[in-house]
């Protein structure tokens, strides 16, 4: 039986947290799931470590909210590579969804991308812990998540 | 009783830190509070590790000031991503609160967001420490520090 | 006989893991392949970590691709450093095959370019476990992957 | 008695670690200073951290000087980077005194920058250690190095 | 005697190296020279690390080459990074020789660039092991690798 980490944000604006626990419950009904929630990105990579480590977590997610400035970009950037110092240290994957609110232009895309994106790799955590041969089936596939799947290169 | 460890700088053209422990010392009264002040943002990482380890604070809050060139910017990368390693060293919570010059078009402005920044902040911190449960009612709520709360996405 | 991890993902738009297979397989015949395909580049470096410890892999390749927006050149930098963290820590090589979706301006030449290049990273990859003297005789001669031989500078 | 390690250039061109040192030998007529300088500052972080362990000095300060170019930026990231990580596993301050070329439109300027921030950086680093009763008088006052104090937000 | 560990890539458009160890042997005739060569930068930080530590070497030389889109700079900014990890952890110097193509407007030019680079910064690498009284000297007066030296700022 599966324990998925989860951490979230109040900074951003869709509970995506909750199309994920959903997703993940459907897929692996017997999955147990850690959730906590911090104030913005810059709070989740020691939460995530933390949890990992105390509730001895199969694998993480992460779910995170970024602006659109310069400066926001740059948190972004910080934020990314503290999650990828937390897998290397953990050896455990944390599947990372985050949504830039430059992808869209309205408030209805933003949201739809948001939740697609959650339930998308929720989906792909499943997979990675259960089902790597599906993963391998879809290799140079063009999956997307957020977005319609580009699909492989049309040679 | 929570001990928390707070740095923040010359550089900085408004005592934050007042601010902050103002508030922490409303919602905790009986708080510890351990203040050191550096000369800029580069200073204060090796000064927060060293202090949350010789005096054994439960979280750590940092308040940095941003000055507006590519070269602040820079600088302000590398600060960010130092904190991130001393708490995944540390594995306790700093909560970080930069203001950027580049925020506000006048010193009023400006002086409100670094105001209002430092106390929701210092109550996050709060919450990260003893309230878990009323930061996950707000994941996804869109909750902002300096600005009014963005909310959730209205669709 | 040499043993090689080898991760790739489901968003690249190319099965550059298959050219770059057939191209070890042709170089060593007695080669070991492990594969494994994760979701994203961000999900590549933890997977190649542990995969490397596992099965004890003499060397590891890596397949990622990268949009064009500056959010993914973001996301692109923390996925290279991440790479570098695991080489430095392993002590084994990693080659890096990375395709970018603005390095080309039709499907086909992105096609052209992904081929290419992970077939020549594969040699490139025989030439560091078997060949080091070939690859000493190349120095400064302006070899490319993806693209034609920029050849030494001519004066 | 205090020991402190100085790392400087040769690429710099204004020989700022000697006002550094005058400050520093007027301010602790006892100190004890070990100067070492390199070619550039890719460097001096394994220099600062080689001699602070070796002389065991109880504070470093580091003196570099940048280029204009986009080059030039990434190397001062990627530089300032490595300090705070030489810090943060000595757990011990180093001051940092950049100088950007970019800071000045002609040398006179560039040169006024320069010894005022390296007299006004060997005097935040003699407050570091003796004095943190000053700096933190000063928290929130707007104090720089190189250029005129900015002052508290005038509100 | 000294022992001297050199990488160079197949990717650099001139034989940097021949001249770097030309310089060594005519300056430290007893140096003993291990090198080797590697397709490009991402491959340099692992293949240094691996035989300072195999080979035992005093100090390290690297000679990087690096195109000119915005993805080269993020892989040389990574690289560089890279580098400076492996210095901090063996706490020996590896002299860095880069080229960047955008240095240059012809072919000419930028082999001069690469040639004087290496070259002189074979000269500081000897002078950083056996003549560090030369390099304080120096300080301050704006020598440069590559181009003519800036000199101190005149005033």
């Amino acid at each position: 039986m599966a324990k998925i980490c989860i951490v979230d944000t109040t900074f951003a604006r869709v509970d995506m947290a909750r199309y994920a626990i959903d997703t993940l419950q459907t897929l692996m009904p017997s999955v147990q799931i850690v959730r906590r929630t911090v104030p913005g990105i810059k709070d989740v990579p020691v939460e995530i470590k933390k949890i990992m480590k105390e509730e001895n977590c199969d694998a993480g997610m992460v779910l995170g909210w970024i602006g659109s400035s310069i400066t926001d970009k740059i948190s972004y950037a910080v934020y990314s590579l503290a999650i990828q110092l937390v897998q290397l240290e953990l050896e455990r994957h944390i599947i990372d969804v985050t949504v830039h609110e430059d992808e869209a232009e309205n408030e209805e895309d933003l949201y739809r991308i948001a939740v697609d994106r959650a339930k998308k790799h929720a989906e792909n955590l499943y997979l990675l812990l259960y089902r790597p041969d599906v993963l391998t089936a879809r290799a140079g596939t063009g999956r997307r998540q957020g977005y319609p799947d580009a699909g492989p290169l049309r040679v």
